[in-house]
C-alpha cells in the first residue's frame, strides 16, 4: 500500500505528524533536522538527523515486534515517512534508566556512570509551559494522566524494552545509559509503544572508550552530532540488518 | 517518671534530641524558637515559638492516640520537654495534601486553594544537601530509604492521620492544607510516627477568612508569627482540652 500525507495534526519539536489519506486509524510522522534541548532553550538544524533518527527508530521498532513488543510503527518508506497506528496519546514520558546521568546525576548528586540495578522507572508529566515535570504515580493519577492499571502496564512494558534493548546494544559495543518513551492507546485500547526510540531519545554511549554518541553531543556541545548517530546507526545496523 | 537529659544526639533547625538518662530506648525533644525556611536561607528566632508548637504537637499527637495512631510521644513534662520513644528514623518526608498550596501550586501551576480529592500523598528525601528533593517510590527504593512494604505503611498511615486531623480542624475553624511527616522504626520493627506535628509542619488557614496562621507567615512575611500559632492554639486546645 502507499500512504499518501494528508492534513498536518501536529507540529512538535523533532517531529511532524500528518493524517493519512482514506485511512483514519493511522498517521504519517515525519522526523525533522532540527534539535532542542533545555526545555527549549537550545536550537539548532542539523543535516541527516531526521533521515538518521528514522532509520534508527525503524530498526528499534522492527527488533521489538519480533520479541513480541508491538509498536505503533506499521511502515516506513522510501521517503523516509514513518506510516503509524494513530494512538491517543499518554501525556507522560516514561523514563528507563541502567546507569546514572543527566537529571538524575543532579537531584542526587551521585556519580555520572554509576550502575542502577534493578532499572530505575521514572514518569514525567508532558507539559512545555511547566519543563515536563518529574511525576509520581499519586501525583499522576491526581492530574488524571492515566489510572494505575495503566501506569502499571506502562512501567511493566517500558522494563520489558529495556531488558531486550541492553541485550542488543552490547553486542554493538554500545552502552545503553537510559531513554524516554511514549505510549499511547490504539483503537482496541490496547496500550502501545509510540513516538521513536532514537538517539535523540536514548543516552548511548560507546562501551568501551565511553564517547558519548548521543543528543548530549548537542546539549552539552561534545562533538559533531550526525557522526555520533551515524556510529549508532553503523553499529546497529550491522546486527539488526543481518537478522 | 522524671526523666532527666542526658547526651545531645542530634541538632536540627526547629529541635534538640537528647538521650536519656537510664532509659535508652527513649529521647528527649527540646523544640527551638528558631524559624529557617527556603531550605535554610531564611533564618529567624522567635520567641515563644518553640512552646507553642510543643503544645500543639502534645494535643495532637495525645488525640491521635485516643483514635488508634499511636506516635513516639510518651509524655511531655511542666518544662516543655517531649519525651518519646526513640526510634530508627526513615530518612523521608510525608506531605499529605487536601489543598493546593506551596511547592505543589509552584510545579504545577494550579490556583492555591483548589482542593484535592482524594488527599495526594508525596514523598520527599530527607538530604538537606539535595534540598530535599520530591521522589517517587521507585526513587526511594533505588535510595535505600525504605522498601515498598514500608513505604506503602507510610502512606497508609499518612491517610489515617490526615481523616483523623481533617475532622477535627474544621471543628475549630481551621482548614487543613497541607502537612508533614515523618516516621520511624521502633525497637519492635513498627512504624510509627515521629518528629512533630505543628504550624512549622503543616498549613492551616483560617476556615471563614482564609487567613494563614502557619509558617507561611514566616516565609512570605504575611503578618506575626506567634499571633498565628498562638490562634491555632487557643482554638484546638479548646476543643481538645474539654476532651
Amino acid at each position: 500500500v502507499n500512504y499518501q500525507k494528508s492534513d498536518l495534526i501536529y507540529e512538535g519539536k523533532a517531529k511532524k505528524v500528518f493524517a493519512v489519506t482514506g485511512h483514519s486509524d493511522l498517521i504519517i510522522q515525519e522526523f525533522k533536522n532540527s534539535l532542542t534541548a533545555f526545555n527549549g532553550e537550545k536550537k539548532a538544524s542539523v543535516d541527516k538527523k531526521g533521515q538518521l533518527n528514522i532509520s534508527i527508530s525503524t530498526m528499534l521498532f522492527k527488533y521489538l515486534a519480533t520479541r513480541g513488543i508491538p509498536s505503533h510503527w506499521v511502515k516506513t518508506d522510501e521517503n523516509l515517512n514513518m506510516v503509524c497506528k494513530k494512538l491517543k496519546m499518554i501525556p507522560v514520558e516514561v523514563v528507563v534508566r541502567n546507569f546514572v546521568a543527566g537529571s538524575l546525576k543532579k537531584k542526587f548528586n551521585k556519580p555520572e556512570g554509576e550502575p542502577i540495578q534493578p532499572a530505575l522507572v521514572e514518569l514525567y508529566f508532558k507539559a512545555d509551559d511547566l519543563g515536563d515535570p518529574f511525576i509520581s504515580d499519586e501525583q499522576a493519577k491526581w492530574l488524571k494522566v492515566s489510572d494505575q492499571a495503566t501506569l502499571d502496564s506502562l512501567k511493566k512494558l517500558a522494563l520489558q524494552i529495556n531488558k531486550e534493548l541492553t541485550e542488543i546494544f552490547p553486542k554493538v559495543g554500545l552502552k545503553l545509559v537510559d531513554f524516554k518513551l511514549e505510549f499511547g492507546i490504539d483503537s482496541d485500547g490496547k496500550v502501545l509503544l509510540g513516538d521513536e526510540i532514537s538517539p535523540d531519545t536514548c543516552r548511548l554511549w560507546d562501551l568501551k572508550t565511553g564517547e558519548k554518541l548521543d543528543k548530549d553531543r548537542f546539549r552539552y556541545d561534545l562533538g559533531d552530532v550526525v557522526e555520533g548517530y551515524q556510529k549508532i546507526f553503523d553499529k546497529l545496523s550491522k546486527l539488526l540488518e543481518e537478522k
